[in-house]
């Protein structure tokens, strides 16, 4: 049985506040075994571009990338929240190595071409994981810590969604692992009702997605996320959990998506 | 006998500018062998931390560094600066890996103490570089590119000058490789006659090192650079190269100082 990894993806707004960032590197540190984070650094990377006078648009979400924003996040993703978290993770005895997907050409991807007539500039959409040189790493003890960027291979970084990597990453890497893949999220997980956290559905199967969809209870946001979470696992990871950040040091918590 | 390995280092202002950085790629790919680039960034951080609003305090050279200004390099060194050379380097064949010293834990520095009464603020002084944990990746076949940046072991970031990094990480590797270190410098090499590039000393020794000095010909900032160079070569590395970035195609120009 292959040894099991955990990848967690977390989102900038708790790597940005230096509360919430301590706590999630005490809780990542704790996590046993093999691990990888991948992180997002959003928000820092629009008051960064606001200081710097570029103005921040977005389209469904998605952060329109012009030259002078590429170079905002490539700055901020790659360096300073990526740094900020390699940095406490060393404090906290994490052999963590920072990583875009142009470090060790592990993850590529292809410039989005216009949809809809929307030009989302240096945007990627992964095409490419290198699941054999990210093991090797991990087998080595370290612990990639993966910021929200990707190239080409012609020498251009591209802005890339980090739940879409996360993803990637986690389908590339159950070739060589047993992966646990965990989205943390604002709530406690997929929420039968949404002020309510108690009402938690711990376990997520298709059937029962289907049905809390034609309900209207899984709507919006949530929709992209979990058939993303359903597509990693029928590519062979083993379980997609849903969770709230601060609950990182018990993953038996939030959703559990099935397959 | 132990493999060659070519350390280079190369300032900002050959990294920052288009023309030079293209052309720096192109002769960086086609160097033989193991190889590590170090490289600075100072000129992006100053434009960028006046953008920002920062001020730019420079002592001797070295940039007062508070947390306002640790941020911007940080953000300019490990991510605009290195995830630009990286990238390139991938779309010329080189599989680039970007590194602070936080990375891997590679190159660990102590805050400054103050010095004649002036606070350096978040600046470090390398204390400790892993040169097993960087060996076993140079023998992995990738290419460490090492932006002037280390961290303390608790969490801190610290801007590191980047002459003395890759001085020392030549000394870290000389146990494991046969040891070539190149400064990349504006001029030729070493000038007899500063204005005339075809007077550079193509062999410098200690013993000419000294008479050089005696007569007024070695001065200023060179002669930190040369005591540097010497420090390298008695702790084992087998020649510094000081030449100029566009002479890279060709190591056997510049000046060679050797033991």
């Amino acid at each position: 049985m292959a040894e099991q990894l955990t990848i967690i993806k977390v989102g900038g707004k708790i790597v940005e506040a230096p509360d919430t960032l301590s706590r999630l590197l005490a809780d990542f540190a704790a996590i046993d075994g093999k691990k990888v984070l991948v992180h997002g650094g959003g928000r820092s990377a629009t008051h960064i571009a606001s200081q710097l006078g570029v103005e921040t648009h977005m389209v469904d979400g998605r952060r329109i990338t012009d030259d002078a924003m590429l170079e905002v996040v490539t700055m901020v993703y790659g360096g300073l929240v990526n740094k900020r978290i390699v940095a406490g993770l060393q404090a906290a005895g994490v052999n963590a190595l920072g990583m875009t997907g142009a470090d060790m050409d592990i993850i590529r991807s292809v410039k989005r071409p216009l949809r809809d007539g929307i030009d989302y500039g240096w945007v990627g959409d992964v095409s490419r994981v290198d699941g054999v040189a990210l093991s090797r790493i991990i087998d080595g003890g370290i612990v990639p810590v993966i910021a929200p960027l990707t190239h080409d291979g012609h020498g251009h970084m591209l802005n890339t969604n980090a739940d879409t990597m996360a993803g990637s990453v986690a389908c590339a890497l159950a070739r060589h692992y047993d992966v646990r893949l965990v989205f943390c999220f604002e709530k406690e997980g997929v929420l039968l009702d949404e002020n309510d956290d108690s009402t938690v559905v711990s376990q997520l199967t298709r059937n029962c997605y289907a049905g809390l969809k034609d309900k209207g209870i899984v709507s919006g946001g949530m929709i992209p996320k979990l058939d993303n979470a359903f597509a990693t696992i029928d590519a062979g990871v083993s379980e997609v959990v849903i969770t709230k950040a601060s609950n990182l040091n018990d993953l038996s918590r939030g959703t559990h998506v099935v397959g």
